[in-house]
């Protein structure tokens, strides 16, 4: 059994509404890289990766589609682990993380859906996994909206089904952040899992000030305070701020995730299989944190997660967030109250509606 | 004044020798991004950045080429950190090292070399360096030598005048690296720096083992026993082993040296400016050392590297490779008893013979 064909497509595509936090900016596009391979029997898989604002999307097509054509074609389709293993080497010296294990990501996705569709499984079960059921936040790109808006995208939340609930923090001023966590806590009541989301705004000695002044808001996490390059910093806040942290969708491989893990830094890792490269170190982060007896998240790609969730036994929420991608989709994820549910279609169920997007393709 | 162009060009370029060491396999070509600013007043400046056998080559150039073009063009000149920032922001999602930082690396350096012509000094003059001598190493690619060829080559070297020599290890036994090491030294005599590199081959265990059974034959510095990414394995090998450890040519960011540092892994970064993002990050991880009372060295790209380690004060030696492309400069670095010599000339004082090149441009 042979992979006989790879072909990718690169799109850019404009999102419903503009997105912006702490750190990122406006952003008004997102880049989307599909990977199709075809074995040898026929059977085919579908990949994707996405950039914010395509950022780097056509170097990503690049990538997949010219440096890693010849690891993929003629590989195994069984051979998983040898095929990831053999990308990351084909391109250690200029990769190591960055846009590399997007590209990857993209290919090894597909890799599993084609093996899942080849057993004629869905893709969590395929994994391991018996209950769809996965639970989910609801998340507010929210930095800039004011407290009444805040309020009312919140009873939007509640009123949906909602049981736990993000919004982000990091504005000028601290004391506008603990106003607007004050009134969400307020507006939730005790217990209400309530998460804080600061997209690496502040400096250690800043985060650990914001956490020391939210801690009395009982936050469920505080998600990348810092950098994601400063693993000790990240214990700090942790030990100095008393608020459990959550960090990993900037980070790029199981190895910055050991590290960060091996400190005591976090208490959630958050890996996005595809800014981590794929479902195949996605797994592996899940599995060092069952291992350091830690819960794991997910970041963005909610149609691929809710299998990876659903999967693993140290399952945290589910982040709901797929960059408006639900519109090119034939299926979209099944939510029902606060709780989102893998799909029985076989593979990960996830088709793209090719004529819907075409208007939109790069290359 | 601002930067008022950019042009970028993409070649790949045959070695006039296949290269090959334990963990690379066979490198047969080169791909050279060159990056070409002007600024307002007229004036230029060059860059370039190189990948092994040009494997990203098309990505990298797309990066450099659509994905910073905004960042660079309209900058200030004289603003190089506030332009790196900007570039290291623009692309963090994807980036965090990767491909990215090379493409970087490629404008970073056309900056500086704009900004030096521009004081009509030599770069480590404009850096702050007054002496141009700089110790240097023959490096033999020798892993698949026999015996006798290793001997043969050695004597080259040391009739060539080089007061130092690097070797590769990294043999399926660990006998014979022993016996090739034991050679070299009889060969060498007491206390000729003699440096080994195992390009990454080993595990923790078997770069303790290595370590162990070379101690006795006094090497300098053992270089990338283990994967870049377990800094922890790296105090391993360099407490356990009884051998001073360089690694850094595949870390890319100051924030990798200064992890690597911060936990006493490492004697001798040895960071490669474009591995690492350009001039601007290799200062940095310069001074890192500094602060750590640590030497700095380098790889690759000895003709920009020549000039960054005469102007700082913690100097260790010049890796002397430049992956064949002295057969495409006007002048090459000149070195006489073992000391390279920064060049005299505004700027880095690289000039492409563009036309020599030509038959080898894909972009």
């Amino acid at each position: 059994m042979k992979i006989s064909a790879m072909e990718c497509r690169h799109y850019r595509i404009p999102l419903p509404v503009v997105l912006s936090d702490s750190t990122h900016g406006d952003m008004s596009h997102v880049g989307l890289l599909t990977v199709e391979l075809t074995d040898s029997s026929g059977l085919t898989g579908i990949g994707y990766a996405y950039t914010g604002n395509d950022i780097g999307g056509s170097a990503l097509f690049s990538l997949a589609n010219e440096t890693y054509r010849d690891c993929v074609l003629c590989a195994d389709p069984f051979g998983v682990e040898a095929l990831w293993d053999r990308m990351w080497w084909h391109t250690h010296f200029v990769g190591r993380g960055g846009l590399t294990v997007f590209a990857m990501a993209a290919i090894d996705v597909a890799l599993w859906d084609l093996q899942s569709k080849r057993a004629q499984q869905p893709l969590f079960r395929y994994l391991g996994g018996t209950d769809p059921n996965v639970p989910i936040y609801a998340g507010g790109i929210d930095l800039q909206f004011t407290l009444a808006a805040l309020e009312e995208q919140t009873k939007g939340f509640l009123a949906a089904g909602f049981h736990a609930i993000k919004m982000k923090a990091g504005r000028d001023r601290l004391s506008e952040d603990v106003e607007r966590v004050a009134m969400m806590r307020e507006l939730l009541g005790a217990d209400f899992p309530l998460l804080v989301d600061a997209n690496m705004r502040w400096s250690v000695a800043q985060a650990v000030r914001a956490a020391r002044a939210l801690q009395r808001y009982d936050l469920f996490w505080l998600e990348e305070p810092i950098i994601p390059d400063d693993v000790a910093g990240h214990a700090r806040v942790a030990q100095e701020g008393g608020i459990p942290i959550a960090t990993g969708e900037n980070l790029h491989s199981i190895y910055e995730f050991q590290n960060m893990i091996a400190h005591g830094s976090i208490s959630f890792p958050e890996p996005d299989l595809v800014t981590v490269g794929g479902i195949t170190p996605w797994l592996k982060v899940a599995h060092l944190a069952e291992g350091a007896n830690l819960p794991v998240t997910s970041h963005g790609v909610h149609d691929l997660h809710v299998h990876l969730l659903a999967a693993v036994p140290n399952k945290s929420y589910l982040e709901v967030h797929g960059f408006g991608l639900e519109r090119y989709l034939h299926d979209v994820m099944v939510i029902r109250d606060g709780v989102a549910i893998a799909p029985e279609r076989h593979g990960h169920g996830v088709a793209f509606n090719w004529d819907a997007l075409e208007e939109h393709r790069r290359a």
